[in-house]
């Protein structure tokens, strides 16, 4: 929103505060179902009617845009080292989908739940599922993991629970796209999978997310908007068809996981348990 | 191995003999997991064993191979037709991997419960799982079930939950690799977490195959062989790699499903449920 505002060549203020609700519109029509997203252009849009002049609203909202972007970095460096206490040395941890600083606005969440362990100097160990469509796993996770130097290794999502039936796992840890008052987490497609072959098998499921994720205007998961992507993310993948021509094919981006499954939620204030609906209004 | 025999030039039964023990061994090294190939290779070993001289035990052996092509064939359209029972019309289905002719000596396994059903004029759907890693539901179960004339959405295998959790799935309906003697099944990897995830909402979940699967000689699951296969097929899909270079992965092709999570063995001679332990004594 500061970049198209620094090119908005509007004549009044009234005529600026339009294109920027234009721009505001096009990024929220973007993806539905993450929190942060709203939450920083509502925020964004904010300071933006408060300022009195155009030249003054752009500075504002690049200074926003900074202090957003820190605060952000902050709160997942915090909640990092708040969920690191539940890493325990010798863990074999399952993670989904890239939770680091590649799609993060700072360290990570769950991924940076699991760096900082290692900073602290936890010998652990990773299991990093693939996460279909996308493969974020696979690209972007295991690169991170690299970089970190954490041993992992790469499994496809429909492994995730075998390796938990053999007693291989000790914790799962995701991140989160919204989670609602209730508890009720939003995460890429297969969190609720995972939690649910977790609890089958006594193995604590952690999210780790910041306290900008929560909506406290939405009682339960099922208010919570799921995006459905385009239909070639499952019949293609990087280009090359997987399947008959004319296949169709589902592609909802997340699912809900009920908040029952979940042991607890690692935000930069707190690390709460149920019963959640207290908790997270009294931190969110 | 009657291909095999064909070819073997041995100057005595006993030489003869010796050969096609060889030809045993390698089919018998080339996958550890299913059971009908060892009783199938097993089988043909004692016809030859029996037989008097070189020439009629070839022409035994390629009796005996279309005998059991052939038994196989009844046998799995035996009991798609009795667990087509199972399916209500407007039933929406899960099945994962590929069960059908391509994968099968006949008709089909849970492929073929699915194509009897329709046979018998029932209003159904299938939800496939693409099953990573070799796709066999992406490449193949799409394409048996369009030319079967059943609609089907092609869904990644981390999506099954998310669905049966939105009430939209019936029941699912998976083959088997090997059945031991307490009902506990070996097959594709990913039928465990579609089987606990059916449990946890109150979905059936069928498993379909014929005697020959049974293994009465294990006394649980934990006893049955699983292939692990290459790095290179979670790494790669179709030749395009999908991880940084130097990527480790696991990749257990088959995982073990706990009988109690099987509301139902459908075989040939019979649906059976708990206890699986004496009735599969029965009919194994």
């Amino acid at each position: 929103m500061a970049l198209g505002a620094l090119k908005i060549g509007a004549k009044s203020r009234d005529e600026f505060l339009e294109r920027l609700r234009e721009i505001n519109q096009t990024l929220a029509a973007t993806r539905p179902t993450a929190r942060n997203l709203f939450r920083a252009i509502d925020r964004m849009q904010q300071v933006a009617e408060a300022g009195k002049n155009i030249e003054q609203i752009k500075k504002t909202l690049v200074d926003e845009a900074v202090k957003i972007h820190s605060e952000e970095a902050e709160a997942t460096r915090k909640l990092s080292q708040l969920g690191a206490e539940l890493i325990q040395d010798s863990f074999t941890i399952v993670t989904h989908c890239n939770t680091g600083a590649l799609a993060t606005g700072g360290y990570g969440t769950a991924l940076g739940v699991i760096k900082q362990a290692k900073e602290q100097g936890k010998d652990i160990k990773v299991l990093a599922t693939e996460t279909r469509p996308l493969l974020q796993g696979a690209r972007l996770t295991t690169w991170e993991l690299k970089k970190a130097n954490i041993p992992f290794t790469l499994i496809t999502d429909s492994m995730a629970g075998y390796f938990m039936s053999l007693g291989k796992v000790d914790c799962v840890i995701v991140g989160a796209d919204r989670i609602a008052a209730n508890g009720d987490t939003a995460n890429k497609i297969g969190t609720y999978s995972l939690a649910v072959l977790a609890m089958e098998n006594g193995i604590p499921f952690y999210v780790a997310a910041p306290t900008t994720t929560i909506d406290l205007s939405l009682a339960s998961g099922n208010e919570i908007p799921i995006e459905q992507r385009s239909q070639e993310e499952v019949t293609h993948i990087q280009g090359v068809s997987i399947a008959p021509e004319g296949t169709k094919a589902a592609n909802p981006a997340f699912d809900v996981t009920p908040h029952h499954y979940i042991t607890a939620i690692i935000t930069e204030n707190g690390i709460i348990k149920e019963p959640y609906i207290e908790r997270l209004k009294k931190i969110g």
